[in-house]
């Protein structure tokens, strides 16, 4: 199947007067680090805080457009939810979310908070799923799926239209790849209008379907989806999105966690934004050499920025590990008056800022003559770390490094 | 002493070449919380993060049209460091940036990163100060102090221009002040051109010379500046920003540590920015209503952006506790069987997300029969929390809230 650049246009003119026709920011942090030009597009600052508003209001929009005004139903616990809330409140349309059991409590608030009614039904999504279908038939309302729908992929799509208006001379687009629903309508409009612009899909390495699906050139699902860019964690891409992106990517690519945490903490560090993990990963393939960017105009779509500041606080954690920014280690210490305030004093005089310090007394049990100190300090950076380590061993203190 | 337009302008355009004219954005969060029009002002992105550059630019650009080239000074551990290494550098002038000792190893890189001497001396701001007194006498260099120098409020003037000619209908405009500087060069600034815009200054509660020393009509200084607000913690602010605040603002009110870690959260939620506590201050001014914004239109300055993420995380976490996301307690039970098992069940019934559970030994060898458990959990917010205590209160269970 394929998306017409008539149905980008009549999406874009839908969109326009109710989205953001968000920033794209050129970075100059991220072009010094790879030498290339490095635009940020601010899709986390769209409305719902993600792109998943443009497709849902499409879709939406083209119904209403069409006479049908049923209520609409959709399952999700993440950004389509909120999309398809708040597009159905825009047209005056009833919406029901559908989400899992042990959805998070702040986005089932959110989607009210936007006007939907909220079901929640079973343990995983494809219970949720299952009862999305169901209440569809109950209430004959309308089905609006997050990315294997011609409509929800031409709306995704003006998002590569917007980038093409403020930066005609683009060379290379990167977005993020779940469901395959951006990826798709993004590669859509972009080749349509100008062939020349690479457009590069990126997943995470342990949710990699589409990434697989386009080397193989056919549909490939897979069985397992786990990685903390939980926007793009799907096992199944759809086949209408799949076929588009066989047909018209220039490439998918894969990240690895530590990559996407990295990208995350230096987009927050460095701009001062904050990004949800799947956002993060067309910088993170930037960063980490998967795309050669060198010399080119390149675009990375920061899709969404709904992260849960609580769960950020650990992204930050592992990010400030992978960097070598933060270390963590087990000291074993020969069980004597003195020994912990030695151990304090080679960190002090390291220069290590000493963050927890926590006696493991159950470990110091079993080895009366030793006592176990579990540390998390400061550093400033990788050779700073091995320094610090460097010298507790000098002082005979033995070291087991926890990441 | 007064600051003139002629002054202003000369700034501007030593500025607008080499700095980010930054954005202003309407929010319509925050907009919808208070009944006015709430506008932020994105000098987070500014470059080096922060609005300081304004000043060490126009200072360092003045000196240079005045045909002095010497070398430059400045102590500051923060975001004065980087806008006079910053400057400094563009104008090809060397600069040396004291810091004291025990400065945090990311300021001494990102200050060495823009090209600067960076010194470690003394325990304290004034050992720095000192010192870096002594390296321009000894070097026959020149002192950039970070606020108390008529070049310097001119440059941070150039905001309030900025804003002016951006949204010329703005009724309020709201800065942090710590030394003042900012303060007093915006209120200048905008009194000149349009003196029916008020302007208001915001301090921590802890760090209060200023809205004294605008209460008293004289230069108060305090004995203590403790804040999570790094940026505005001053104990002497400038004499020449005084007098001038004194004369132009037209108030100048402090928000707690609550509520600016309040504002900070909510800035990354909502608006997926990062701000430093100092820039959220103007925010959490609104949203606690100590400056009347109803059905005004309202700048809130986000004066920088400057916030190690490790510190970030303390941040979230005390804000998730202060709007009763986050419930942390103690929970003493009767220490047998099953009683852990029970208490964990409770939780799982009221939906309450828990995120760590820790065993205080030392605690239950002092009661034999009672045991003791830390717990950590996500809740909805106030009404869920308070719903979740209940519930354990009934079980028997009895609780101590931490915060």
């Amino acid at each position: 199947m394929e998306i017409s650049l008539r149905d980008i246009e009549k999406a874009s003119a839908r969109l326009k007067p109710i989205l953001h026709h968000t920033e794209l920011d050129l970075s100059s942090t991220f072009s010094a680090m790879t030498g290339g030009q490095i635009y940020l597009k601010c899709e986390n600052r769209q409305k719902t805080g993600s792109f998943k508003i443009r497709g849902a209001s499409n879709k939406i929009a083209a119904m209403v457009e069409a006479g049908e005004r049923h209520p609409v139903v959709a399952s999700s616990a993440g950004n389509h939810a909120q999309g398809v809330a708040y597009a159905a409140k825009m047209f005056g349309i009833p919406a029901t979310i559908v989400m899992p059991e042990a959805a998070p409590i702040a986005k089932v608030q959110a989607t009210e908070g936007y006007g939907a009614r909220v079901v929640l039904e079973g343990s995983c999504y494809d219970d949720a799923y299952a009862a999305a279908r169901r209440i569809c038939q109950e209430e004959g309302a309308e089905f609006i799926h997050p990315y294997n729908d011609p409509d929800v992929i031409a709306g995704q799509g003006t998002l590569g239209l917007e980038i093409l208006q403020d930066l005609p001379y683009v060379d290379i687009i990167i977005v993020p790849a779940g469901g395959g629903g951006l990826l798709a309508g993004v590669a859509s409009a972009v080749k349509l209008i100008n062939p020349r612009v690479q457009v590069y899909g990126v997943q995470a390495e342990k949710a990699d379907a589409i990434a697989r699906s386009f080397k193989e050139k056919k549909l490939v699902t897979t069985e397992s989806a786990s990685t903390i860019a939980d926007g793009i964690a799907v096992k199944f891409p759809g086949d209408l999105a799949v076929d588009i992106i066989n047909q018209k990517a220039d490439g998918v690519v894969t990240v690895s966690e530590r990559e996407i945490a990295n990208a995350i903490l230096l987009l927050m560090e460095r701009c001062k934004q904050i990004v949800e993990p799947a956002g993060a990963t067309p910088l993170a393939a930037v960063l980490s050499g998967k795309i050669d960017v060198k010399d080119k105009r390149v675009v990375c779509v920061m899709s969404g920025g709904n992260v849960d500041v609580g769960f950020l606080q650990g992204i930050i954690e592992r990010g400030l590990v992978a960097r070598h920014r933060r270390l963590k280690f087990v000291a074993t210490l020969v069980d004597r008056p003195g020994s912990l305030v030695g151990l304090l004093n080679v960190l002090a005089d390291a220069r290590a800022n000493v963050l927890s310090v926590q006696h493991d007394q159950l470990v110091a049990r079993l080895n009366p003559d030793q006592t176990t100190v579990h540390v998390v300090c400061d550093v400033g950076g990788e050779a700073h770390g091995q320094e610090v380590i460097r010298r507790l061993i000098e002082h005979g203190v033995e070291v087991s490094i926890e990441s």
